[in-house]
C-alpha cells in the first residue's frame, strides 16, 4: 500500500427531508448566497421553491446563476464570478448534478483570482483561496458533491479540462435520494456509468497490495450493477436511489484511491469527446470503457481482469485467465447495453475525421494512465475500435 | 437506507515515515503536549526517542503519562487530567493502541469538566469541551484513532463503559504500519478479532437495504481474514500490516454504520468480562462471537447469515439456508481458532459463579442490540454456551 494523507472534510446530510439542515449550515458562513442551477428542472420539481422559502424565512439573501450547461462552460463561470463580486457573496450553493457543482467550484476559486478565470482551469496552482461551497445533489453521477475537483469546458478552444484544490471540496452536501426520483432513465443510466467509470479508473491499478481498497471498489461496483437497472425501471425506488447516490460520493472522494497508484485514462479520452461534440459524459465513458479494457489487457494486466471477473461478475475462477478476462469485459459491455446506452461513437454523432485530432488533444499533457499508459496512437486505436 | 449525518474530520497520515508530519501538525494547536503511552514498548522500539527528538528540535514542550493499562482505568484518566491542568497543555498525543487513545480522549474531555471524571463516562452529555487529541498508532485493533468513542474501566465498581463526543475524535492520526511489526502474534490475533467484531456489530443489522454498506463490510472482513494469519506468521509483512491497520480505522469510523440501524451486542457482553477479569478485549470478543451468532440465528435472521456465508466465506449459495448459516458460524469459529485464540471463557480464567452477575451488569442500561435483542437471561445463556 502506498503512503497517503487522508482528509475528507465535507459533511454529508443524507436522506429524506435533510434540506431541513440547510439554513443552519448556510448561516455558519454568512447570509448572502449565490444559488447556482441548470436548466430549471429544480423549478418544475418544486425544489427551487423549497430552497427560496427557507432562504426567505431565515433572512438569507440570495442571487442566482441559472442555465449552467451539462458540460459547464467557462463563460458560465465568469458570469458567476461577476455576480459574486458585485454582491459580496458569502457562500455558493450548487443545486443540481456534477455540472452545476463543478461550475460553482470554479466560480468560488475564480472569485479570488485576478486574471482570466480560464487560467485556474489550465493551472490549478494559481488557486490561492476559495469561497465556501455547499451542494444539494439532484443526480447521482460525478461525486463532485464530496470531492475537490471540477471539469470545465472551453468551447472556443475545444478544451475540457480538470482542475482542483482541497478548498474546493464542498463544506457540506445535502443528499436526499428523493430528489433523484425525477431523473429520466437515460440520465440515470449515464450517471451510473459515470460512477462505475470512477471506480474502474482507480480499481485497475498497478498497486495490487491495496487489497482492502480493491475489495471496497468491488463492493461499490456491485452496488451500481444491482441498482442502475432498478432505478431506471422503478424511478421512485428509494433503496436503489439511495444506494446509487451514496455510492456516487464514495466512488471518488478518495476512499478507493488512497494508498494506490491511480492515473486515470478513460476520463481523459472521454473529455475530448465531450469537448468536441458536447455529448453526455457518462455515455462517452460507457462506450469507451469496454474497448479500453480490451486494449489494456495483456500479460501484465490479465490477473487484474481475472480478479474483476471473478469478484464482480462471479465468473468461474478455474477457467483460463484470458477466457475470464474477455468474459468480464463482455459482461461489462452487455451491462452498459442493458442500461440502454449506445455502444459506438458513431451513434452519438461523432465523426471519424475528428478522431485523430481528439487523440492528440487527449494526450497533450502527456501519456494517459499508468495501468496501461496510452499515447496518442493508443488513444486513436481505442477511438477507432469504439467508432 | 436510514437517514444519517456524515462527518469524519480526523486527518490520517498513513505510511512509512509519516512521523515527519508530527511537528507541523502539533504546532497547529500549540507547543505544550501531554505524551500518553502504555507499558514502555515504545521505548524499546525506539519510537519514544524519535518523538521526543522531534519535540526537542521543534521547541515543543512535553509532559508524560505512562503506564496506561490494557483496559485503561479511570485512575489513569484522573492522573492525566491533573498533569494537563498543572501545565496548561495544548494537545494530547496518544502513542499506542486503543487503550492509550481511549484514556487520552477522556483526559481531554475531563480537562474541562469540574466534577469527578467518572461522571463523563457514565453520562457523555456532561462533556462540553475537549482538548485537541492526536495519535500515533502502534496496534491495529480498536479504531479509536479515527472515531469519537472511548471505553474506560472502573475497577472499584467493576464497570467498563463507553463514552463519546464528536470532539473526542483525534484531529490527526499517524498510521505507520511498521510500528506494528513488533506486535506479538497473540496481540495481532486479538487485534484482528477486535476489528472483525466491529464489522460484525454493524454488519448484522436489520437494515437490509443498505446494500452498499453491507458489501463494504464484507470487503473489510475479507481483508481481516486474509491478513490476520499472515501478520502473525510474518510480522514484518508490510502488505499485511498496512491492510490491517487501515481496516481497523475504517471498520469503526462510521463508514459501515451510516445509514443502518446498528446497536451493538457482543461488545456489551465482552466489556463485562474485561471489567470483572481484566482479560484481553479481542480475545473475549472472539470467544463470544460464534456463540452469539448461533444464539441470534433464527427465521428472522437466517438470510443475513446466508449472505455472510456466501459473500465472505464463499459457501455454496444453493445449499439449505440453515446449513449455510451454521457453516458460516463454524468457519468463523475455526478462523479464530486458527489465530490461536482460546475458544472458551474457562480457558481465560473466568469463573462460572460470576456469569450471572456479569449478565445482569451487561444489561443494566437495557437490552443489548437490535438485530437480536438480548436481555440478562439471553446474555447468561450465551456466556454459558461459551463457558
Amino acid at each position: 500500500m502506498l503512503n497517503f494523507n487522508y482528509s475528507i472534510q465535507t459533511e454529508i446530510f443524507f436522506g429524506k427531508n435533510k434540506i431541513n439542515k440547510l439554513a443552519e449550515n448556510v448561516k455558519k458562513y454568512g447570509s448572502k448566497v449565490l444559488l447556482v442551477y441548470g436548466g430549471g428542472s429544480i423549478k418544475k420539481s418544486g425544489l427551487y421553491g423549497k430552497i427560496t422559502d427557507i432562504f426567505n424565512k431565515n433572512e438569507i439573501k440570495f442571487f442566482e446563476l441559472s442555465g449552467v450547461e451539462p458540460n459547464p462552460r467557462i463563460s458560465s463561470v465568469k458570469k458567476g464570478i461577476e455576480i459574486c463580486r458585485e454582491n459580496k457573496v458569502d457562500l455558493i450553493l450548487a443545486v443540481g448534478g456534477g455540472s452545476v457543482i463543478d461550475c460553482s467550484k470554479v466560480i468560488a476559486a475564480g472569485y479570488y483570482y485576478d486574471g482570466d478565470a480560464w487560467d485556474i482551469v489550465l493551472d490549478p496552482r494559481k488557486i490561492s483561496k476559495v469561497l465556501p461551497i455547499a451542494t444539494i445533489l439532484t443526480l447521482a453521477a460525478t461525486g463532485s458533491e464530496m470531492d475537490a475537483g471540477a471539469v470545465i469546458t472551453n468551447l472556443e478552444t475545444s478544451e475540457k479540462l480538470g482542475t482542483g484544490n482541497k478548498d474546493m471540496a464542498p463544506k457540506f452536501s445535502i443528499l436526499d435520494p428523493t430528489y433523484t426520483f425525477s431523473v429520466p432513465a437515460n440520465q440515470t443510466a449515464a450517471g451510473t456509468a459515470d460512477i462505475m467509470s470512477h471506480i474502474f479508473e482507480v480499481y485497475f491499478s498497478n498497486t495490487n497490495e491495496a487489497f482492502m481498497q480493491n475489495r471496497m471498489a468491488e463492493a461499490l461496483l456491485k452496488t451500481c450493477i444491482k441498482y442502475g437497472e432498478i432505478a431506471m425501471s422503478d424511478p421512485t425506488n428509494y433503496e436503489a436511489r439511495s444506494n446509487l447516490m451514496w455510492t456516487s460520493s464514495l466512488a471518488i472522494n478518495g476512499l478507493l484511491s488512497y494508498g494506490k497508484e491511480t492515473e486515470w485514462s478513460v476520463h481523459g479520452m472521454e473529455h475530448e469527446l465531450s469537448a468536441f461534440y458536447d455529448i453526455t459524459h457518462g455515455v462517452g465513458l460507457a462506450i469507451l470503457t469496454p474497448h479500453w479494457m480490451e486494449y489494456a489487457l495483456n500479460d501484465n494486466t490479465v490477473n487484474k481482469f481475472v480478479e474483476y471477473g471473478v469478484n464482480v461478475w462471479g465468473l468461474d475462477a478455474s477457467c483460463d485467465k484470458y477466457e475470464i478476462a474477455h468474459n468480464a469485459i463482455k459482461k461489462t459491455r452487455e451491462h452498459f447495453a442493458s442500461l440502454g446506452i449506445p455502444s459506438t461513437l458513431r451513434e452519438v454523432g461523432i465523426k471519424e475525421e475528428k478522431l485523430e485530432e481528439m487523440a492528440k488533444q487527449a494526450t497533450v499533457r502527456g501519456k494517459l494512465g499508468s495501468f496501461k499508459p496510452l499515447d496518442a496512437q493508443d488513444v486513436l486505436n481505442i477511438y477507432k475500435a469504439a467508432f
